[in-house]
C-alpha cells in the first residue's frame, strides 16, 4: 500500500509577522527536508499572514508584501512539497454582495524553487467570531486535485471540511487519495472533541486518511489550541499533536488506493514515492481535559497579548476574593511570576482577613505584592456637603464604587509609571447582567475570565488547587460582592449560570429557561439585564474566549434595542412578563458615569 | 399611459419596537388608504423589526414575534398594497459556510387582509457597516414579478440595486414596469449623491420608474437619513423626501409600457388601476449640503440614542476649546437646551479666558452651567513623597491626566446621580493616532464627533457659526492641548487630517501618501499610530458614523499587528521606514492605566 510521508509544524499564530513567520516556515522546512525526508509538509491556514487580521486584508501594501514572503519562500523549497497557506490576490469576483473581493485564503503547494499550484478557500465561515464574507473571495475550484508523486492528493482549508458534502466529497470523488487540512481553529470548551468527530466523519465518508493541522498561540480575543490530528480511512486516530504549544511530528499514512479520476490532476511533481523503511508508531498525545483546556486557552491569550502588545508584566488588585485569586493564578502561568505585580488595596471596608488571604495567596504564587490603602478620592477643590458625606458613609454601595474608583486610579498609574498591562478581574456572570463595574472588576486593559461564568471560575480554582494548594480556604468560600449587597437577581451562581448558558450560550429563548424549571421572575430578570448591560459592555476590555459565545468578537447585540420580550405559550399570545429594555437612569452597579 | 399612485412614508428605525413599528405602520396604511387612495404604499426596509438587529436575528422568540406582528398587519390590509419589509422564517439553508441560515430579509406584499406574496432580498451586503452575511438566508428568485391590478411591479431590496446586473435587471427583462425599493441605507457623507445617481443609472439602464424609500433616525452608531426619492423611467427626479425627518409624501407615477412577460407573475391582485384625476406635481426637497448633512446625522444620532436608553439629558464638560463648544453646540440641537447641562471643572492649568468662553457659550447656547474646579484626585492614604510631587507639578503631561481624570470622576458623578448621559469631546484626528485619552477626551458614554476629523469639526462650527454666532471667537481660534503639548506627529491639523483621510478613509499605503507629497517620516509616525491606538480604541464610546470608515461598527482592525509597513516602491523591495507595532511600555498621553 502506498505511504504518503507526512510531515506537521503545528506554529503559531503571529498576525501580520511576515518576517517571523517566514523564518518559523523556513525552519519547518528544513527539518521536513533534510531531517524527515518527507514527501509533504503542512502548516496551518494562513501560517504566512497569521490569523485574525481582520482590515489588514484590506491594505493592498500588506497583501503585497505576502505576496513577495511566499514567493522568497517558494524559491527556497526542494523536494519536499510544502503546503503553505496564506492570503492571495485574485481576479476580482462578486459573491453574495455587490462588492468586489480580490482576496482568497490560499494554500500554495511549493516545491523545487516553485509555486506549483494554489487551492482557494471555498466556503467561507461568517458566524460566531469567523468574518470571512467581509473580506475574501470564494475559491472556485472545490474538486481541485494534486499529484505528488505517486499519491494523488485533495486539499481544503478549514470550513471546507465541516458540510458533509463540500470540497472534501467533491475532491474524493473526482479521484483523490488523502486529504491534507491547513486549520486556524480558535479553541472553545468542547471543540477539540468535535474536530475529532468531524475529522473521522470525513475520513470514513470518504475512504481516505485525513492530516489535520491546526495552529497554536492567541490572537486577541481568541486561543488557538493546536492537537493536530492525523486519521486513517477508517477514520481510527493515527496522531494527536500537543495542545496550546507548538510541536511537529511526521508519519508515514497509508493513502487510499488509487482512484478513477474524473478530472485532471495539477502536478506538483511526478517523482515516484521513495522506499524507505517505515516510521515507528508514535503515540497520539492525551487530550486535556476540559478545564484543563480552558486554563490553558486563558493562559495563552494572556501570554502572547502580552508578549504581542510589548508590556513589562502585568499588575492586578487582589481583593481577597475568588476572581482576582483565580486571575493571578492564571497569570503566573501565562508570564511568570517575576511578571506579575498584585496590589492590595484596603479600603476602610476591608476586613484584615481579606488581605491577609492575598498576602498568602502572592505567598504561595511567589509573585510581589504590594499593600496601598485606598481613600474616597476628592476630585474637586470643593468640600462635600454634610449631608453628602453621610449619605457616602451610609450607601455600601456609594462607598464600593469610590473605593473602587480609587483603586482603578492607583492601577492606572502602575500602568503609566512601569508599563504593566491591568488585568480586570470581572468574570462573564457579572459581565452579563451589568454587575461588572467599569472603575471596578472592569477596569484594566484584558480581562482573563472575560468569558468564564462565576462556577466555571470555581472549576478554574478547583483545578489549580489540585495542582498545588495556593488558595487559602476561606477566600475560595467568601461570600462575592453581588451577595454582600444583594444587587444580583439571585445569590445562587448555580441558577444564575444555567439561565445565562441557556440564554447567552444556547440561544434559548425565556419560555425554554422556564421550561426548564427556573422562575419566571428570575429568568425574566436576567435577561432584562443581559440587554441593559450591552451599552456598558461595549467598553469591557478583551479576554479569552473559552466558550462558543464570547462576549466580544462572538456576540453581536445592539445598545438600543426595545424589544419586549414575553413567555411564548403555543399560539403568538403574548402573556405576562412584560418589560421595557431601557434602562433606569441613575444609579445601577454595573456602571459608572465616567464611562456611562 | 397608466399611472400608479404610489404613496411613501419614510418611517423612523426603531430596533426591536415591535409595538411601536405596528403603530407607526398601521397609522401610515390608514393614510395611504383613506387619505390617498393609493394603489401602492412602500415602506422602508426591516420596518416592522428596525435595522441593526444583529444577534436578535438569533433569538427565536423575537423571530416569532416579528411573524405574529406582521399577521397582524395583514388582517388590516384594505384595497392599497403595502409592501412592508421584514425579517422572516425560511427553509434553512446554506450558502457561503456550512452553517444553515432560516431568516431571510423580506418585502412581503400586504392586500385585501392577507400576505399575497414575499420577496426575499438576494444581495446580502457583508462590507463597511453591513453585516447581513452573518444572519440571513438569501433569497432564491430575483427574477419574481407583482402584479398590482394593471401593472406588473418589480420589487428589490437596498442592496440588489447596487450591482447593474442583479435582481433590477432580472425583474425587467422579465417584464416588471416599474420598482419599488425599500431601503435601510445609513448616512455617510456624500452618500446622498450616490443614491440618486444609482436610482437614475437603474431607471434609465431598465427604462422603468423607481420608487426608492429610505428610512430616518438613529440606531446606535448610525444615523438613516431618509431622503426617498422617486425618478421617472429617464432617471428624472420626481420627487425627494425629507432628510432627517419623518416624512410621507405620494404621487402617480407612470409605469413604462407593458412589456412582454418572461416569467409567471404573481397576483397582489387583478382589479383594474382606477381612473383619478392626477396628482399636482410637487417640488422635490432641496437637498442638504455635506456640512449640513453631517451636523443633522450627528443630532439624529445622538438624540436617538439618548432616547432609546431612558437618559433623561445629556451632560459635557466645557473646555473652552472648539471641540467641547461643537460637542454642546450639537447636543442643544438634539435635545434641546433644557436637557443639556455643561460644566466648567477648571484646574490650576486653566486659564481664565477660558473658563470666560465656557460661560459666554454656554449662555449663547441657553444652557445650564457649574462650574467645579478640580484638583488632583488623591486615590490613596498615602502621601505623595516630595520627589513625586515635584514631578507632578513638574510635567504638564501628568497635570492634564490627572486633571482629566477627576473631571471625569465629577462627570461620572453627575451620571449615578441624575441620568445624564456623559458625552465624550474626543475627535477622529485624535482617536486615530492615540491622542484621545480614555479619561479626558474619550470619557463618556457617546461620542458626537468620533467620526469627524478635526478640519471637520471647525467645518461644524463655521456652519454653526454662520446660523448664529454662539461661538465666542476666541474659543474658536485656541491652540489644541495635543498642540500646546506638541505630543501629535505635526501641529497642522490639515496635514494631520489629510493624511488620516487617506489612511483610514481611502484605503492608501504609506507610498500613496508619500506620493501625495506628505512627508516619510510624519506619514510614518502616523500609520505606526493608527495601528498602536487599536488597543485603547476598543473601549471607546460609540458615535455617529459619518464617513464610510468610521472607526467603530466599520474599521476592523486587529490589535496585535506586527506587521511592519516600509515604503513600497516598484518591485516588491523592503526600504526604509520600518517599525514595529508594538508599542512602547509606559505613558503616553492617549491611554491611561485605569483601562490601559
Amino acid at each position: 500500500m502506498t505511504q504518503l510521508r507526512v510531515a506537521v509544524a503545528q506554529l503559531p499564530n503571529r498576525v501580520g509577522d511576515l518576517h517571523g513567520n517566514t523564518d518559523r516556515i523556513i525552519a519547518a522546512m528544513d527539518w521536513a527536508e533534510h531531517d524527515i525526508a518527507a514527501d509533504v509538509l503542512v502548516l496551518p491556514e494562513l501560517t504566512l499572514t497569521g490569523y485574525g487580521l481582520r482590515d489588514l486584508v484590506l491594505q493592498h501594501e500588506f497583501v503585497d508584501d505576502a505576496a513577495a514572503a511566499l514567493a522568497e519562500l517558494a524559491r527556497r523549497s526542494g523536494r519536499v512539497t510544502t503546503i503553505l497557506s496564506t492570503i492571495d490576490r485574485v481576479q476580482p469576483s462578486r459573491s453574495w454582495d455587490t462588492r468586489e473581493r480580490d482576496v482568497a485564503i490560499c494554500a500554495a503547494m511549493l516545491s523545487g524553487g516553485e509555486i506549483r499550484g494554489k487551492y482557494h478557500k471555498v466556503l467561507l465561515p461568517h458566524y460566531e467570531v469567523f468574518d470571512e464574507a467581509r473580506y475574501f473571495a470564494p475559491g472556485k475550484h472545490p474538486d481541485a486535485l494534486w499529484r505528488i508523486g505517486d499519491v494523488v492528493a485533495g486539499v481544503v482549508i478549514c470550513e471546507d471540511m465541516w458540510s458533509a458534502d463540500g470540497p472534501p466529497e467533491a475532491q474524493s470523488a473526482a479521484g483523490a487519495q488523502i486529504l491534507l487540512v491547513p486549520n486556524a481553529s480558535p479553541f472553545h470548551r468542547g471543540k477539540a472533541g468535535g474536530r475529532l468527530a468531524t475529522t473521522r466523519a470525513v475520513a470514513r465518508r470518504n475512504g481516505l486518511p485525513v492530516v489535520y493541522v491546526n495552529m497554536v498561540g492567541g490572537q486577541d480575543e481568541l486561543a488557538f489550541d493546536g492537537g493536530s490530528i492525523v486519521v486513517d480511512a477508517d477514520g481510527e486516530l493515527l496522531h494527536r499533536g500537543l495542545e496550546f504549544a507548538e510541536d511537529r511530528f511526521w508519519l508515514d499514512v497509508s493513502v487510499a488506493p488509487p482512484r478513477v479520476l474524473r478530472r485532471a490532476v495539477t502536478n506538483v511533481h511526478t517523482r515516484p514515492t521513495p522506499l524507505r523503511p517505515p516510521s515507528v508508531p508514535t503515540r497520539p498525545n492525551k487530550p486535556k481535559s476540559d478545564v484543563e483546556a480552558v486554563w490553558h486557552a486563558i493562559a495563552t491569550g494572556l501570554r502572547d497579548y502580552v508578549l504581542a502588545n510589548g508590556f513589562r508584566g502585568v499588575a492586578l488588585g487582589l481583593s481577597g476574593g475568588i476572581d482576582s485569586a483565580v486571575t493571578a493564578a492564571l497569570a503566573v502561568d501565562a508570564v511568570g511570576p517575576d511578571h506579575v505585580l498584585a496590589l492590595a488595596m484596603p479600603s476602610s471596608d476591608t476586613t484584615e482577613a481579606e488581605t491577609a488571604d492575598a498576602r498568602t495567596l502572592a505567598k504561595n504564587l511567589g509573585i510581589s505584592l504590594e499593600v496601598i490603602p485606598v481613600s474616597m478620592a476628592s476630585s474637586t477643590e470643593q468640600v462635600p456637603t454634610p449631608a453628602r458625606e453621610q449619605q457616602m458613609v451610609d450607601s455600601p454601595r456609594e462607598r464600593e464604587r469610590r473605593y473602587a474608583r480609587s483603586r482603578a486610579a492607583v492601577l492606572g498609574d502602575i500602568f503609566m509609571e512601569r508599563g504593566y498591562l491591568v488585568l480586570a478581574t470581572g468574570n462573564k456572570s457579572e459581565i452579563s447582567i451589568g454587575e461588572a463595574s467599569l472603575l471596578g472588576d472592569l477596569s484594566g486593559g484584558f480581562a482573563p475570565l472575560k468569558d468564564c461564568l462565576k462556577t466555571v471560575v470555581y472549576e478554574l480554582a478547583a483545578y489549580r488547587q489540585e495542582r498545588s494548594a495556593v488558595f487559602p480556604a476561606n477566600l475560595l468560600h467568601r461570600a462575592s460582592t453581588m451577595q454582600r449587597l444583594g444587587s444580583g437577581p439571585t445569590t445562587d451562581w448555580g441558577e444564575l449560570d444555567d439561565i445565562i448558558r441557556r440564554l447567552v450560550e444556547h440561544g434559548e429563548g425565556l419560555s425554554d429557561v422556564v421550561d426548564a424549571g427556573h422562575g419566571l421572575d428570575v429568568a425574566t430578570s436576567v435577561l432584562k439585564r443581559i440587554a441593559r448591560a450591552e451599552r456598558t459592555r461595549r467598553y469591557a476590555p478583551p479576554g479569552v474566549r473559552v466558550t462558543s459565545r464570547a462576549f466580544g468578537q462572538d456576540l453581536h447585540l445592539p445598545i438600543s434595542n426595545a424589544w419586549r420580550p414575553h413567555l411564548h405559550r403555543g399560539a403568538a399570545t403574548s402573556v405576562g412578563a412584560e418589560f421595557t429594555g431601557a434602562p433606569a437612569a441613575g444609579c445601577r452597579s454595573g456602571e459608572d458615569g465616567s464611562s456611562g
